[in-house]
């Protein structure tokens, strides 16, 4: 990151994907399989032992030898003595010679000497203990065998994986009932500004807004894998932010601080984030339509190790939110120990009409979908009905200067 | 439902989804902002009083009457006197008069007497105390009006929805700190069969398996927006399911049973159903691969109204997965207020190779994916390794006999 930083310089926000890359990490620790939903593997998981560990019928119907039924069919069918059946869960406790057959149910163990499985449908009862075989099986056919899932030693789930339900699966098939995951990233959430008071404030004074950003950066920092901390709102006595971000940065992985919307408190993160020292500011403006006044930066925290990233969003909270889905999860997600973007829910739909945008920035407008259209909501950034009214937005590209009715976007729906 | 109530009826995929919609819904409890991220509303929520409750300017700049900016520019400004400044978060203190200005931060409460802001980009210092203006302003411009995010007693959140992070802002915003949502659906998962054994047993006799499906299934509720009851494994013995069931009942809001994979077994939930008494089976046998033994039922829960729904899944873990994702979840949405499917990740990939299927059964196709190409995974159901691999899949239709190499599929995407 070093090599290309600059002190406030805009940035597009494909160069602050690219190019905000913190260094930190959260340290790593064991969970139980039953809380791992979604934490991010911090090691590649082998297997213990191979799975399923013993051959299994994948049928229910006979165990054989495959050379007992070459060349039988319906008209000409081979005839096996059964001598014995293999019950779930348990050995088999006889051996398949040739000229017998051993009853399996799907699932079972496969008895020694068996090479296949004859499905029960191209069976008959012949005569009591004695079956009639009407189609051939080929050796293995019927059969998973005993390292087919995976072998002994083999990776399972890689590391870097936020676990999905069907990795638990093979992880508790495997007997692996904790796994080593990246800690949830503490991000400390602050809000600043004057204006600014707590949600459950009753009666506002004229001029007063309630906190809306806060609470819905918590649930933003939730779903990329974090762990929000409430900071709550920051006086905008100079030195007051600084003062709490030192705090904070101890036990932060991440600091968020949205910002009041006014001239001065726009520069108070700037201020504070730079009174803490290098490695400091990486972009302070950023190329994107709502959501300019952004900041991105490190912190030193202490001597362990990569510093603490920094991300001050606008004091608008629809702005704040809209670039805190585009950047700021990122960033948590990375210092969690998952570099990739998770796949998102969109849909192809076409724009209802013309939508306006200028050169250089990339724009995010907010639609509601009807079928495969698109209607833009339009509203100043100080409105928070245009985010709750939305299906899901779109982006219009910096090169672009606006684009026509009719033009196929790729809306990003709200999940 | 009870009119096109049959037993042990296969139906489809489609039907199911249609037809098996159990009236049964969650109570309503009310729980804080901060824990509410996902939560279905069980009312809509409206706005107690005007958002944002004053009028607001979206700019810096200075609060003027608009009339006095007509025919200003940039040869012949328009010169007035400023006459205070508003604080954030502060009453005005001075009112606007014709031929004067008030200094104006975004986000402050506009004085009485002006209805516009001018941006200060277009305004000058004439001397101290004197501006020039040098653009017209439109009476409303620069203005957010008191009641522009929302009238008071407007609906501002919709009963039904799962909450997004914005709607939480929403919320926050209008001192809505407390809302009424719906109960998470607490479903019980039962495992059956012999041969399924704790996935915490290190060591393995042959024929047994570890519980590789419960945890998944655990994982899936918690998706779904249910809380998990994992209620272990029963025994094979005729009878030991009923009786659990009938335990599980009255603290259930659905009961889920993957079945052991044996014969015997198969029809061990169908049974232990039908001696719960009615409603009773709604289906037994789905037209999906893989998947078929899949049971659709619901339970009378007492005298307290709709009955308990009962999703019996196949004994292979990989069929029981894919069964549950596609019924399971919907049934859990539904029973806790939310009768609409989420969007989902998907992405259109072509197919490496033909794929086989037969019709009048809705194949589900596991795949990997490398850019726009989608690869099936191939492999017999009880291998869980195939779902590890998978990023994805896709489905065949009922009516189709496969599809050629090259067909363009909409892979839905595992997150």
């Amino acid at each position: 990151m070093s090599s290309n930083r600059e002190f406030f310089t805009t940035r597009t926000v494909a160069q602050a994907l690219s190019g905000f890359r913190p260094g930190r990490r959260t340290p790593i620790e064991t969970i139980p399989l039953s809380q791992a939903l979604r934490r991010v593997t911090a090691a590649p998981v082998a297997a213990p032992h191979p799975l399923p560990g013993f051959a299994r019928s994948t049928v229910d119907g006979y165990a054989v030898r495959a050379a007992d039924t070459y060349g039988v069919s319906d008209g000409l069918p081979g005839y096996l003595d059964v001598v014995g059946a293999v019950s779930m869960g348990s050995s088999p406790l006889v051996a398949v010679r040739p000229g017998t057959a051993v009853a399996m149910p799907t699932g079972g163990a496969i008895p020694a000497g068996a090479d296949a499985v004859v499905m029960i449908e191209y069976t008959a009862e012949a005569m009591p203990g004695t079956i009639e075989v009407v189609r051939p099986v080929a050796p293995g056919e019927g059969i998973v065998r005993a390292d087919e899932d995976a072998a002994a030693g083999q990776q399972i789930i890689p590391a870097g994986r936020p676990l999905r339900p069907q990795d638990l699966a093979m992880l508790a098939a495997a007997g692996v009932i904790e796994v080593p995951v990246h800690a949830r990233p503490r991000v400390t959430i602050f809000s600043t500004g004057d204006e600014v008071v707590p949600p459950s404030t009753g009666e506002l004074r004229p001029g007063q807004v309630r906190d809306a950003t806060a609470v819905a950066l918590a649930a933003l920092v939730a779903d990329a894998g974090g762990e929000p901390v409430m900071a709550g709102i920051v006086d905008d006595d100079p030195g007051a932010l600084e003062k709490a971000l030192r705090t904070a940065l101890p036990v932060s992985d991440v600091l968020v601080v949205s910002a009041g919307s006014s001239v001065g408190t726009r520069d108070e993160t700037a201020s504070a984030v730079s009174a803490l020292g290098p490695p400091g500011i990486w972009c302070h403006g950023l190329a994107i339509k709502p959501g300019k006044p952004t900041l991105l930066a490190e912190c030193a925290a202490g001597d362990e190790g990569p510093g603490v990233p920094v991300i001050g969003l606008p004091g608008n909270p629809r702005s704040a939110l809209v670039v805190f889905r585009l950047i700021g999860m990122a960033v948590v997600r990375l210092v969690g120990g998952c570099p990739q973007a998770p796949p998102q829910p969109s849909a192809r739909a076409r724009l209802s009409r013309n939508v306006a945008s200028a050169t250089g920035r990339l724009d995010v407008v907010q639609v509601t979908l009807d079928g495969a259209v698109a209607t833009p909501l339009f509203g100043v950034s100080a409105l928070l009905s245009v985010l709750t009214a939305a299906d899901g937005y779109f982006v219009i590209p910096e090169e672009a200067t606006g684009l026509d009715a009719g033009t196929e976007v790729d809306v990003i729906l709200y999940a």
